[in-house]
């Protein structure tokens, strides 16, 4: 069982609309919500799930969320939620797959996790070691999408990509050495986009996993993207290519 | 003249590189850099300035950053620098300027920063209310692209607008739920990518001075990308549509 703290408006919405009643554990509201018109809105959706919120002070949401300074928007819920097991080799013959090493921002690992969403990714795998990890801010930033994609956490980055290439996925590295750029490829068929840290980059024992290198064209050689703008980017040209308008 | 605290890195060689030694006060740099290299590196890009580092306490850097608690990484450098002014008129017929209206989270305002730089953008406009400001914290995010770009704080956004329009510049608004995909549009020509903030949007007052509204496809209807993301595919599909090899 995969037990999380969810806050913030928009993921707390999108929990108790997506869970199910045994997987919605406790939902906390902050004195005053009564106030709130979104809060009040949250109370409903809580109740329509057989949720009885329990109301507390800003201390208790303090402790709650371990006394890291987060802005919990006056609600957290608590979720017990596994995610469904994903079989690699029933994916469909255009999935995409993002796998994450190391990302440790958790904004921009919540801004990674919001995009594979909008864009229909299959699955993500994040490192066990140096990553944000699934933690309030992290699922905060990401929205909503947890409630809506199956992210694996994995302590070998490395047997995941052996594993996606036996069931035929293509695996690219974004680096922003690589020559070739990214909209010169066609992205066809199964693919992993992988990613690195924002300040290590991608780890060389990684990087000989992968079967092709791409960029993204960029003015100056020694900068690179925020790694959830070139994550977003990737993504959205393997959607681009994928969509039957834009090969007129 | 603009006067800024620049932190990080990244953004101190940068300021260092491309900053003359009028414009650069001075340097800080925390005690004990002796102990890295980064930091004698930038130590020696210094002097190659003549700008005699000044060494601080981590009190003194807190000081220096208004008691915030920003990860300066030991450098703190003080920059006299003003923009270069922009003549509409003058900027190429392929030009790219951005608007960013109440960006208000310090690490999307940097990401949008660093990946106008990278795209090569002529200008970005920054509304002066309900912005994220050019604040140390967004310049280490932006991890350089300060030194390389334009950047104009504006109080009035629409008097902006208005004059790119009577420079032929075409403003597209970046809306979730416009009903044309970006790869639809032929980006051709002068243009100007306006973004709202994270919370608000776009303004409706900013809204109707728009010529075109454009989305970036998306799964869910409600959610929305986070902005740093939405800029970054705006940009990546202009170069990508202006760039010859993609025309194939």
């Amino acid at each position: 069982m995969f037990f999380r703290k969810v806050i913030g408006l928009h993921s707390c919405r999108e929990a108790l609309k997506q869970r199910s009643p045994q997987e919605l554990k406790q939902l906390y509201l902050k004195e005053g919500w009564e106030g709130s018109s979104a809060l009040k809105k949250l109370e409903s959706l809580a109740q329509s799930k057989k949720l009885k919120p329990k109301v507390i002070s800003e201390k208790q949401f303090r402790r709650l969320l371990n006394f890291k300074n987060e802005t919990h928007q006056g609600c957290l819920l608590e979720v017990d939620h596994q995610f469904p097991e994903i079989r690699l080799g029933e994916l469909g013959e255009s999935s995409t797959v993002l796998i994450l090493d190391h990302i440790q921002d958790p904004k921009n690992l919540g801004a990674i996790l919001r995009t594979a969403w909008l864009m229909s990714v299959s699955c993500v795998f994040l490192s066990s070691q140096k990553s944000a990890g699934l933690t309030p801010a992290v699922i905060k930033s990401a929205s909503g999408a947890v409630e809506h994609i199956p992210i694996f956490i994995k302590s070998h980055l490395n047997s995941v990509i052996k594993e996606l290439k036996k069931h035929s996925f293509w695996i690219y590295a974004l680096s922003h050495s690589a020559k070739k750029n990214i909209w010169e490829e066609n992205l066809e068929g199964k693919k992993a986009f992988v990613l690195g840290g924002e300040q290590s980059g991608l780890r060389p024992s990684l990087e000989k996993e992968c079967d092709e290198f791409l960029s993204i064209k960029q003015k100056e050689g020694t900068a690179s993207y925020n790694v959830s703008v070139a994550a977003g980017i990737a993504l959205y040209e393997d959607k681009r290519q994928s969509f039957p308008l834009s090969k007129e």
